[in-house]
């Protein structure tokens, strides 16, 4: 494999020294970059990008040709897991995602097979190989999927939710299905993060949408459980380096210490949350990414600059942050304020490393 | 004044000594009762409910004709204040509430007046006196307002919003006209809750329902700042009796150490949050009131009755805990389950008290 040319987001992760605080964005390829958006147009529809390695390398490399951007992040969608499971995966204008068929009786839930994604997901592995290659070093790529309540909530309700009621009915009245279930999401999750890390995958995030929907004990007991287990399962070294996993649930909040206690190497936090004060409960078992709001994109780049500075100033010196956003960039941002948000982070963090 | 035969919930508030700890639920007078359906109907609108004194008083009791509820709270909405400001406030069917004009310039909040509740608002205060002469003493009235903060983002966005993308424009690019328009918000709430105390109301609720969007700082200077202003202003004390304050910010989880410290006498706590674990942070500074995720409701008896004692027990022994959902009961539950729930708390809740 080529050498990486700018590891600094692999380095943060590890809490090792870098010059400068990395720095990505969620969802950065994306409906707000018009080349993305005439890619869509090419590909017909959303599951034309991520079913085509072409289309989704693409895509995925499109951001950073705009941006000094410290890691690239495989286009694809969290539920290709259950879509492999015969689901039937599809998307109406304006509805998020939808399922053809549910998932809500226990001969529903027993019916699922751990997948195998050479097989059932060969052009997401497609992809990520792809992607690699045609970095050429440039930047890491991560990988990424949902988490197994993330997706057990899409395949009970059949697409997204207000308040989660068909999956909630399951977690409090058939508590051992939901379990089944979100074993065998979690052994689909392991092999799948596995098969990316194989093909070339150089880190990994876990995409917790959901979790925060839940109470604390609900979200130790079928959440948080399951993605210990697929820590715990995962390649973590490859090519002589570590490979690290990032754990992101939105609203997670309160609950950093357990997440931090999973033997995840960092931990997404969205906007609510205070990085300063997260670092002091973490402490120095794991590193912080995020946490702007990103409806400060909508702000003039003079108040992002301030923004990223009050953030880049409350985490503090030292290595352990990456920047993101607290959660994916929406569609009506500017790019030239992305750029601006970028830039910002790279200025302003020179003086937090030495 | 009648005497109050059931205290229970404003002892609970000032934590004084109960015999079993106090019910009641956000939006207890809702959808899931038939009568209140029924009543709706005949009122032709929402509307139609909240702006005729009698229908509101009727479906405020309704509840506690069913149930051995420790409090009523006035039936109204939370976005009376804007419509009193000219705004226009209309449902539509399955989209919640809208407004005909909306706020967005500055000129549009130099155009705004601090509202006079008896003559802009005669409905609601004519409402709380007919409630209160109706309850006869059974149990304590609640009054109630929207934060300055929440019907900001609904006067900006001129409804409900996914991510408040105009609110924080005008937050992050205008702070001063943000902080014009949040004040004579929080003055017209000031007046607002003193015409309901003066009226009758025993206990108010500040409903912060979209406090929890902001970041840490933004819901400092945006939202917490302008409840601390109201609760400065609030009559405390009335009929020989304190008036408590509840602050109810949805996903302040993370800032109770910050909400308890603005002068109110209790907090709301939505499922996310374990009340024990919260009940250790704010110490004996304020009451807690939650925080029983509402999805329960969709389970069976028996697991609501299981849930009631795990979130009693992690609350534990003593007064200070006045038992609730963590957010409104929604309208597809079964009437039967809100019963069994609030039998639980009265039958599970004797032990921890002496």
């Amino acid at each position: 494999m080529t050498e990486l040319k700018n590891d600094r987001f692999l380095r943060a992760l590890m809490r090792e020294p870098v010059d400068v605080t990395p720095v990505w964005m969620m969802r950065q390829a994306g409906r707000y970059l018009p080349e993305y958006r005439a890619s869509r147009e090419r590909a017909g529809n959303f599951m034309g990008l991520c079913g085509n390695p072409e289309a989704a390398c693409e895509v995925t490399l499109q951001p950073l040709e705009r941006y000094p951007l410290d890691a690239a992040i495989l286009f694809s969608d969290i539920l290709t897991i259950p879509d492999a499971m015969g689901l039937g995966l599809y998307f109406e204008t304006g509805e998020g995602p939808k399922f053809k068929k549910t998932v809500r009786t226990e001969a529903d839930v027993n019916s699922l097979k751990v997948i195998d994604p050479k097989s059932d997901l060969p052009y997401v592995i497609d992809a990520v190989s792809l992607i690699r290659r045609e970095l050429n070093g440039r930047v890491p790529l991560i990988g990424f999927s949902g988490s197994p309540w993330t997706l057990a909530t899409y395949m009970i309700e059949g697409g997204s939710s207000r308040d989660f009621r068909r999956a909630k009915q399951m977690l409090y009245n058939s508590p051992e299905v939901m379990h089944r279930l979100l074993d065998t999401l979690a052994q689909s999750v392991t092999v799948y993060l596995n098969a990316q890390i194989e093909a070339g995958a150089q880190a990994v995030q876990i995409f917790d949408t959901w979790g925060g929907a839940l109470s604390h004990q609900a979200y130790d007991e079928f959440s948080l459980k399951y993605m210990r287990q697929i820590v715990s399962g995962l390649i973590r070294e490859r090519e002589g380096r570590k490979v690290p996993v990032i754990l992101f649930t939105k609203g997670g909040g309160q609950w950093l210490e357990a997440m931090a206690a999973t033997g995840a190497d960092a931990l997404g936090l969205d906007w609510t949350t205070d990085i300063g004060a997260a670092r002091k409960r973490v402490g120095d078992s794991v590193a912080l990414q995020g946490n702007m709001d990103p409806t400060i994109l909508y702000a003039s780049p003079e108040r992002i600059r301030e923004e990223v500075g009050r953030i880049l100033s409350s985490y503090g010196s030292g290595s352990g942050h990456i920047f993101n956003l607290g959660h994916g960039i929406t569609p009506e941002v500017d790019p030239e304020h992305a750029g601006a948000f970028i830039r910002a982070v790279h200025d302003l963090s020179t003086a937090y490393h030495t």
